[in-house]
């Protein structure tokens, strides 16, 4: 039977989630090929010992580097803070082992060419952390799409916003400084819209975009110091398709009231579909091809017609939740292993949205339109 | 360490809703009971092996009482028809094992009655699986009901949902039968409304209900003969509350477009909250103490301060999907066995349940307002 | 050129909601029948004759009987309290005039009766102000479901909700007693919700019926008295059509939050509609003959491909408001009278819907289903 | 007493709209002011005088100047196609009329800096129809911005969306060619989007756009000749506000399934409000002073707390129409002239709204950020 050894290192937000991913799958999924809980990596000693047992993890781990030439494992999850995605990306692809890394992709785009050229040398496989385009509700859009029910796709329009940055009494960390930080928005959340956008309606060729800050001083904790946030609170770019449709992508991380919202719609010349991940577990469609008079947008719920969503339950519209996007995706990178094809979004995919984000920061820069391939 | 063993009987849709509960609870909730998963259990002995690998089994089994004494097993979940509840849950409790079976509690009252006299005789904990109000969002709603915000609750409205018998041309199964099926519409869904209605407002003690069966014929399949079906496909009851609230449960299974609908209306004196499970992760809340220019109906996303929420994601408005409820529903488990206390809802007030849903047919046949309690 | 002479006896709220839409209808759908506004009728001298003047009435007038017998008026809007609207309405029908009388029709049924009888024996035509049935989204829907679109209809379900008596602070006035108020909530909202049941699936035959007054005692404005309100503020109650559908007619006066809450619901064999006046402007449409997949509520905006909405605007989605179902209703008599037809709904139809309110508050005491036909 | 004579030229849409609110003003805001309906214009002498005698014009005119020195005119509302917008505008100001004209102000730039001079060397008042932020909820969202509920503003989103140039089949018309339609979705709907922003936020000081034509060339009536579109189905833009927020502006005419989607979005430091006008007697209100785990958006349904609703009906929540808000803002201009102050937007404002959706089209072209003040 088959079998692949698999290891987290992380145990934070997204490391909890893949961990849960990873437990989830073949229980979910079912299948041939079994799922050993390999080990649980972090580096705060005193409690990776007990997350790994609370998650089924046969050994915890502090030093990741221990993990690379482990011959027991085939697959790493890294959900560690961005600027370790690449020393660890590179490494574990040399070593053979498939990665699966959290968006974004790095800290600066010099590390996703790094990363995409290990992943080119390396045979294993490589996946980023676009979890949102795994929903069943996206399929069935894409689906839609690609069968020519819109007709020619002509447009495109984004909003991810979040509110976590928006109290102003919100502390400096780390995280507000480029250098440690990287991008602020466009790093977080824009980029999971260009991967609606690609996934959609293909890839994007230019940008044009204009960025802020919107609480330009922050409060050092313990301190009376402020400090400068040095990365973007709000962002946002007309964007040119190669197809030369048109779109728009707009992000802010300091939108009150927002806890998730990614709204996407999908212009085309026939009709058009939109999705808000706030309501994840409806779509909605409009096609100009039904009567006149009883024609509107269709909100269709989720079910068993709209694979995978029938592994987890049989019953349309009770719902899958932002956890179980993680496992579809965790099942979508088990395929690419076992049938040796690439994933998507792997590395060489990532690297083009990452092209597109730091393309964004440089067009608000420059004020300027720029080629982003 | 404290340990559990655990051994799922049935493998359709809550079956395996259980096996994933089961598999994910300490991934999720942490803790230091380790879970064992002992035995899967199926008549099916072609798919049995495979499934209990697939879900991580220790073991598969075709035969439930060879269950009965095993003595590493501490918990049946028990997901098969419904006609088998009685039996198997009667044999385990007497064995001293901890039951949670999946609703509605029994075919008949009878049935009811005998299990929860099994419960009680034993020091064993048991539950039902109504998962929906394990929600954060409806626990939240209980917590300000309970706070008083909403004021005295004088009113409360519930409908629930589904299409699966709305087609003319669904065949004839022995769950058309009264003898085999037991209860329609009222044991599959209304149960769930009385749980709710429960939960936020308190015991039902009066009913007054009218049932209706929209396909009174259905054909066998496989011949050209068409059989009756013997139970509803639509009921409604007015109820009155022990409180002397008044209020109001609908339900069909004949309701085309709706999939998962549940409905509800708790109505205060000082504010209203309002739930549907199609959007499971909102809930509605109007408090009449706000400035009047800019009251309204408040969108409240659950998120980390709705508990237990953060134990799945630490974002908000990412949402929660079914399958979790049944996750929180078996933490809630646990805890009730570790703690010695009685979980909600066990036998006793399942059978609570199972009153009103039989007075609920028993008053459509008299045509009368029916105590209940 | 024909000519309708009109008098409008009430300045309150619908006073004033008649007054505009006979100002108004001409302009609307034009047409060669001039509309005279020739007096504008209210006891309080002290404001007529400003309010006449603003409304365009050729005469202010403080005594309505004084109307009775004026060869000037063809057409009397009566917009009275509700104890005044019998003696009236039989006053102008035995004159030979039209009457367009709001709802209820009357304080008692034995009032309703009479009114009834009056109307039969005049060849005058009569109305009454069920307006929301107007509504172009309500046409719309009674003709999908009279062209069979939703195939047998099996059920209906409406709620009506408003929350202007919701705070216990409310004082008494002497609506809160019977003699002078007559019914509470049924004469107020309910009857509404029964317009719809019987526009959109047929006559009701028989109820069974709950009704709670949620304050039973308020207080007396300028004294310390506290006075008991004799009059519901919930009722709720089970039908069966002359059809044998099933149905559920719900209302509050006291449901916190809601401002004009009318929630339809019209299920079928083959399909559902629903419809909320909160969002007048659109309806929802679900028909199961659709490809499973893409199957959904159908959000239908309407436009003026939905009568008479076109009158008002050619841009569908521009929406219409409350005051203009009035200026439609107000067509729909000036039709009725035009064409020596019967209006919809006339004193005839309208005594149905006496008894069914009148029956609804029957059945509550003596707790039993009533025939109401 | 104080008296208003009116003339409208133009029977179609808006035409249609003016004629309504001239004759319904009085009716619903009362004052003593009488507002005389004196002429009905149109150069179609088939149908003008059906027309005025049905909307209530003492006269029909088919020669617009024949008006210009007509004394007992004071008041013209301009709703003919926008080329003639400037040579009646100058005409009737220069004879002293105040003058109410229809959206575009112009089918150039020239032509609305030539009626804004004539504006200026006028006593007569000007006004523009941007209705929609006359809306009752609009003016409650301007209070609780300038009461600085939401903090200090940093973003705005908009975005308006239409259908009726979706489809491929519809024809080419003198409104394709830029000569003689002007501009496209730019002058139709975007300007309605730039009011919202200036009304809710401030003066916007620089742009930077994408345009396309979606359906470049459409068939010629009653001919096998196509012929290209020379103005814009889809614009977007990205603005700096004076204040220096930031700010997107979206629109679309080819947007299947939109009728009349006008959404907006206020961000605040310290709340957001959300507006849609396919929903638009609904205000959504998020402020982030409130208790956490009870936060979230409010829908605030307007009523008569949301000055001037409750000049239409006392009920809350019974919803104004479109037509209605033609209806307030021509009791603005009523009130502007009466009270000798500027209406608006007046024509000085208004020609900032044509600077920058001109300067969008000129951005678009330039691929460049551009000054608009």
């Amino acid at each position: 039977m088959a079998s692949l050894g698999v290891a987290v290192i992380g145990t934070g937000f997204m490391g909890k989630c893949h961990a849960m991913a990873w437990s989830h799958v073949r229980t979910v999924f079912g299948g041939n090929t079994e799922i050993r809980l390999e080990a649980l990596c972090d580096t705060n000693a005193e409690i990776i010992k007990q997350k790994a047992a609370e998650a089924g993890f046969v050994r915890a781990e502090t030093d990741w580097r221990q993990l690379i030439d482990d011959s027991r494992i085939d697959i790493v999850s890294i959900s560690t803070p961005n600027n370790l995605h690449r020393e660890m990306a590179v490494a574990f692809l040399a070593a053979g082992k498939h990665v699966w890394c959290e968006k974004p992709m790095a800290l600066t785009l010099d590390d996703a060419v790094a990363m995409t050229a290990a992943a080119a040398s390396s045979k294993a496989k490589t996946l980023l952390g676009y979890n949102y385009i795994r929903n069943p509700a996206i399929e069935h859009a894409r689906k839609i799409i690609l069968d020519g029910k819109l007709g020619r796709i002509v447009h495109f329009r984004g909003q991810v916003d979040e509110d976590y940055q928006a109290d102003e009494n919100v502390p400096w960390t780390w995280r507000s400084r480029l250098a440690t930080g990287g991008l602020g928005v466009l790093g977080d959340l824009t980029c999971h819209l260009v991967s609606f956008a690609h996934y959609l309606v293909g890839d994007i060729a230019q940008v044009c975009a204009d960025i802020d800050t919107v609480h330009k001083m922050r409060s050092v904790p313990g301190s009376e110091e402020k400090r400068g946030v040095e990365n973007e609170d709000i962002a946002h770019a007309m964007v040119r398709f190669d197809s030369d449709a048109t779109g728009i992508l707009m992000a802010s991380r300091a939108a009150h009231g927002r806890k998730n919202m990614i709204r996407v719609e999908v212009h085309g010349t026939k009709g058009m579909i939109t999705f808000d991940q706030e309501r994840m577990n409806e779509l909605q469609l409009y096609v100009a091809d039904e009567p006149a008079a009883t024609r509107g947008f269709k909100t269709i719920l989720t079910g068993g017609l709209h694979p995978p969503y029938g592994m987890f339950t049989p019953a349309p519209g009770h719902q899958l939740g932002f956890n179980e996007l993680k496992v579809i995706e965790c099942k979508h990178f088990v395929d690419s292993i076992e049938r040796d094809q690439e994933a998507y979004v792997n590395f060489a995919e990532g690297l083009k949205i990452e092209k597109i984000i730091h393309g964004i920061a440089a067009s608000a820069a420059s004020r300027s339109w720029l080629d982003v391939r």
